[in-house]
């Protein structure tokens, strides 16, 4: 399970707050608390709140770099901003994310080959979020294959079928179960397959339990990535315990130490 | 999720001399505890200290039945015992539980129909514990047809593909996801798939913690029976929660309450 870290989000006050006010502090310490726990990579994101994405995000960048050289996964719905991000950004990172439009998959293809950076791929095009798992695995083969076209290795991508709450969509949960065993199956190697994991209990009471069911749920059906909250300790544990059950890992009486402080501050 | 509490059972030594005690409070405390705790029914097993296995049997059960109705599973891997005291239960009943040699298989689904129980069948057969998906499948299939052939309708067969300790097998809870998810497959309506749980974590660490793991990815492949621990409040949450995410419950913010206190003490 590679876990991107979702904390450093300026739909966070506290990141907001350290964001506007340039607080290096803030960032980093979350940057180090979340690869301490366990997080292979970092979420990146400046959030709504801030007048100057671009600016936001290469001082974000560039301060999380200073502390740590795990991959950043830079998280901008906005072309302009991960245009201008990604050359700057040093080390591993990836790109969160682009739509499956054949158009703009390919420009963020591009982008990414050219700067050695793996791609999150959204099975999401102008119809918007599918209501099925057909469509959703009908985009995730599109961005395989617009990633093939455009020289992206499968393990570079990462598709996302996209999970919503399960109070407003009930059904969503299990279209996209169905939709990450398919995608699993559609090359060999078979890309990543991802999932914005708190997203799914949004607005929702015992949001932490809901949140590691699911995430053990989709990792059964070939789930192998998630942007989730490495902090919830609860989180990291069924997912080791999840890849102990898949045969990922080998059985001993410390495996979840063993899993989780493998991992050393930077 | 059809749960079946796994308490009542001489292996445990509080239910082993309350057997040989005849201390009735104990097991009918036992009884009512697991079904106020969200049991769908009750195992009953005397285990292996008991020299007189059909007498403690037959005395579990009019002790239990003093108390509640739910549904009892003789869980004895005697016919002798299974032939005596299923015809002299009270109410629902399972007979817990067959090979899939067919002759043994018949013998049970004979027994289980001329008293309109349920069956649980395991993926054994003469050559022991398969060692793959497909053999349970191939044993799991032949389960299916005996029951057809003997009149025992599928929502009175329950397959169980049989789960090994993840540390002395790790590939084995895999192959029962896999084995789970094709034998939903072979008949329309479909037989319940269980496990015996608890077993996945015999002689592991963290206990809790690998079993409802597992329920919630059993569950994700079509498992939708489980002998269990009721008295697991954490177990019980977790698989409310995954038929949640499956879409067979709607959400609600009191939707733990709203399942696990739907029984009361009868």
């Amino acid at each position: 399970m590679y876990g991107i870290g979702e904390r450093i989000n300026g739909m966070f006050q506290v990141v907001k707050e350290a964001i506007r006010e340039h607080d290096a502090q803030v960032i980093q310490e979350l940057a180090l608390r979340q690869v301490a726990a366990g997080a292979d990579a970092l979420d990146v994101n400046v959030g709504p709140a801030v007048s100057d994405a671009k600016g936001g995000m290469l001082w974000l960048v560039e301060t999380i770099r200073a502390v740590t050289d795990v991959p950043l996964s830079i998280d901008t719905a906005k072309w302009e901003v991960m245009a201008a991000v990604v050359p700057q950004t040093p080390g591993e990172k990836i790109l969160n994310s682009s739509k499956a439009d054949p158009e703009i998959a390919s420009q963020y293809v591009g982008l990414a080959v050219e700067h050695g950076a793996g791609l999150i791929g959204l099975t999401i095009d102008g119809d918007g979020v599918p209501g099925n798992a057909d469509k959703r695995v009908e985009l995730g083969a599109q961005l395989i294959t617009i990633a093939m076209e455009g020289g992206l290795e499968m393990d570079k991508l990462f598709i996302d079928p996209i999970i919503l709450p399960v109070n407003v969509a009930p059904s969503n949960p299990g279209q996209c179960l169905q939709a990450i065993a398919q995608l699993r199956l559609f090359a060999d190697p078979p890309p990543h397959l991802i999932l914005g994991l708190s997203n799914v209990s949004q607005r929702c009471s015992n949001r932490d339990l809901i949140n590691r069911t699911y995430l053990t749920m989709a990792m059964a059906h070939g789930l192998d990535a998630a942007i989730l909250d490495p902090l919830d300790r609860d989180l990291m544990e069924a997912a080791v315990t999840a890849e102990l059950l898949l045969g990922r890992t080998i059985y001993c009486d410390a495996f979840l130490e063993a899993a989780l402080s493998r991992k050393t501050v930077s």
